[in-house]
């Protein structure tokens, strides 16, 4: 068999990815191949132009567009998609006051399917507009709307990690769920999350092929809703569905803390809390993480349990700077999260920004050399990519354009055609400097700059002009040039 | 005379401003009245609706537009002009060694009259489409280009205090001047700008009268490039020139501070150096103040100075976080201002929402109660607007929706026609509740939502259908509202 044929879109241009922490490639007069299963068939470096130019004539596709480059697609490791509708309000409260002022009244809604259908579908797709092309979801408690959370995040495409939440304790009645019927509508929500891809009605070669779209993610709330019975009982899922992730809240702010060791005045600290339930392993995905000591990151990074930082969440919400910095160090694994609505923003963009600034204040109030250095833009890219894949261990899937790797992908657009921009290139100052403008998009950029959005090399969000066609999904081929 | 024939443009619908610091009013079915020399002539509050279709039959007006509000324009009292094509680049190093590396060359350029002719232009526009309806600028050392800056502001209808710099030490020979060439073009400078005004070709009724709209501004760079003898010489002009403002920086970040302490052995400190040579008073904007002393706010206060509080350059090239409550306590004038390219973005939304997180970041690491409360949002809107007004002297010409102030404002949309929408109102959620929407738009908003920019009652940047006709500048008639 030809494996030329297996090919369904070539992209010519500047690609830019993460090779390590603190590295990014910039892969100029690159060509890059995608197979019909949505995965990364070849990457070529500085590529001769004839060569290129017989490619292309050979895909008939004409033209180039000029400020393009390919980056992958970001990973949002924290998010609610139930608190949209309050993203960007109610930013005068810290968390405890904010949960039940704002948050759990919203939260209840969702009892009704006919709430998730309005506001779950939207989210989904202002998520993918924003380049995050894989989102790890809470919920809420309820069945019937995670369930069809997990079901709008397929349809639409996106990689997702859903979870409906259990709580039953420290919240308002209509949030509250015994043990039993939690456990058991949520071992309901996994079974039908995991599925969703079989029971597929549209044979779709993409989908069916490479790693799953949707994952079930199990979610105890936090150790301030959940009793020890209802985190026993989760850490006992856990144990049963052994190949799916786990993800909670962790040392958000210290009056959390404090409530915390009150509720559990038996276990030493708040991270031992969850490893003593179970909760604490190579597949936990930990929020915030702001105020741990130096046994519970120990803990932690002894469990290969992972972080996702919030930096916009942390500071809306008056929780604490997170020392990521110190994170790293420590070797525990690092992803960026919006955390909507605790965080005002949804898109991974903010995030990276968010982080950029916590990390100076960091730097600026530090006297230790070990934690005095800010994230770099390299770490930035690498948290919001490479980070977030480690953390869903999913590093060998997706984050960069490996050869082998799941592509999804952003194609970034800042040419002086969008209007209003975001930001702008200059000639003479500019061009000729891919990184300079690639620095402009990180810290100025917005959706308008995303030409195209894909995930497991198909597109979902697109108003793309030169165009040839995918023989196996008749999606666009596209070219990226710089 | 019959006042009613002067009106030349009528708003119905919600306005929203600053009446106090910690107090906005929002004016729900209002009607505002602005006269043919774009002041505001009436403001009626929740009126009778049948009168409001009286008023637009009476204008030949139809049709609503839902989503809409009023707002005072922004009012962004530090930036660089010539700093915009580096925004959101070189964010790796502290003010010394980043003026060096990135921003000195950069301002180099613009011994060329054409490369002002090229960037300028659009940062102005930028500006403008961003809301920014009062910019206070740093051009550069550079007689013809600082002339053009000044003269673009005033021909895109700007209201603009436009610098030329003063440098003569600690500088690139090419940024270098001589004391008596640097007072010289200074000089030269400043008659041109006062003489914009009188000088206009076109013969404009609105542009005539209320307050000048170009202004010149004294801009001795900082107490590092300046000598004793230029900071005296900059002083005698701010005795000469008795009414216009003087711009600085001060107190940015410590490296900065040990140097000016070295540099002027003999005097105090950094807010005494400016006193000292007679630049500090009731017209100065000093921008930054991070690290001042309690002598050095007493000083300021008592000279009635103020603060440009430029928080996103803080964060950005590694200066501090600048405990704004406490200058506010003090009773000090403070505005808020980009500091482009310091600070990465152009945008006064972008320093409410930096201002923001900087003082979460106080607020978070305060024991002090006096300084432990965040901004509200009340307050940071007033900053942007009437704070910014108050530091220019120009607290009864712009900054709200008084009677009689100039009508400087912004046409906010947040309804669901925007795509992509930075941000979203749900209904069932957010309508009915205009601050709900508002906080979304301070937050989350961006240039998207403005669907028109005026300055002294003109349109300057617009794409809006329902119109009637200005019968004094032709522009068109606006109906707001939510
Ligand atoms: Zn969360
Ligand atoms: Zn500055």
């Amino acid at each position: 068999m030809d494996t030329r044929t297996e090919i369904a879109q070539i992209f010519h241009g500047t690609f830019i990815h993460s090779v390590s922490l603190d590295k990014l490639e910039v892969i100029k007069n690159g060509l890059m191949g995608v197979d019909t299963h949505g995965s990364i068939a070849f990457v070529e470096r500085e590529v001769d132009v004839s060569k290129i130019q017989e490619v292309l004539a050979k895909l008939g596709v004409e033209g180039e567009e000029k400020g393009q480059f390919l980056l992958p697609g970001f990973i949002d490791t924290h998010t609610h998609a139930a608190q949209y509708p309050n993203a960007g309000t109610g930013m005068d409260l810290p968390l405890l006051q904010w949960l039940d002022e704002y948050t759990f009244p919203l939260e209840s809604s969702f009892s009704m399917l006919s709430y998730a259908q309005k506001i779950y579908p939207i989210v989904v797709d202002q998520l993918l507009l924003n380049g995050t092309t894989t989102a790890v979801y809470f919920a809420t408690i309820h069945l019937e709307s995670s369930k069809y959370l997990a079901q709008v995040a397929f349809e639409k495409g996106q990689r997702a990690f859903v979870g409906k939440v259990n709580m039953d304790c420290n919240a308002p009645k209509s949030l509250i769920e015994s043990v039993e019927e939690s456990i058991q509508e949520t071992e309901s929500f996994v079974q039908y999350t995991l599925s969703l891809e079989s029971n597929a009605n549209k044979v779709d070669e993409h989908e069916k092929k490479g790693t799953r779209l949707v994952t079930p993610i199990l979610t105890p709330r936090f150790a301030v809703s959940c009793t020890s019975k209802m985190l026993e009982a989760v850490g006992n899922l856990a144990k049963k569905y052994d190949d799916i992730p786990i993800q909670s809240h962790l040392s958000e702010n210290r009056e959390e803390i404090a409530f915390v060791q009150k509720l559990f005045p038996d276990i030493e600290n708040y991270t031992k809390i969850y490893d003593v339930h179970g909760l604490l392993n190579d597949r936990s995905i930990m929020a915030h993480g702001i105020h741990l000591s130096e046994s519970e990151r120990a803990l932690i990074k002894e469990r290969n349990a992972g972080i996702s930082h919030c930096p916009n969440s942390n500071f809306t919400i008056l929780s604490g700077v997170c020392n990521v910095r110190q994170l790293l160090n420590d070797g525990i694994k690092v992803g960026l999260g919006t955390d909507m609505s605790g965080g005002s923003a949804k898109s991974i963009l903010n995030a990276v920004q968010s982080a950029s600034i916590a990390s100076r204040v960091i730097s600026m109030s530090s006297s230790n050399n070990e934690t005095k250095k800010h994230l770099s833009l390299p770490e930035l890219v690498y948290l919001a990519t490479m980070g977030g894949a480690q953390l869903l261990n999913l590093e060998n899937v997706i984050g960069n354009f490996q050869v082998g790797k799941e592509f999804d992908a952003l194609l970034v657009d800042t040419s002086t055609s969008i209007d209003p921009a975001p930001f702008h290139a200059f000639e003479g100052i500019d061009d000729n400097d891919v990184l300079r403008i690639f620095e402009k998009f990180m810290f100025l950029g917005d959706e308008r700059n995303l030409r195209a959005v894909y995930v497991k090399g198909r597109m979902k969000v697109h108003e793309y002009k030169n165009s040839g066609r995918c023989p196996v999904c008749n999606s666009e081929n596209q070219i990226a040039n710089l």
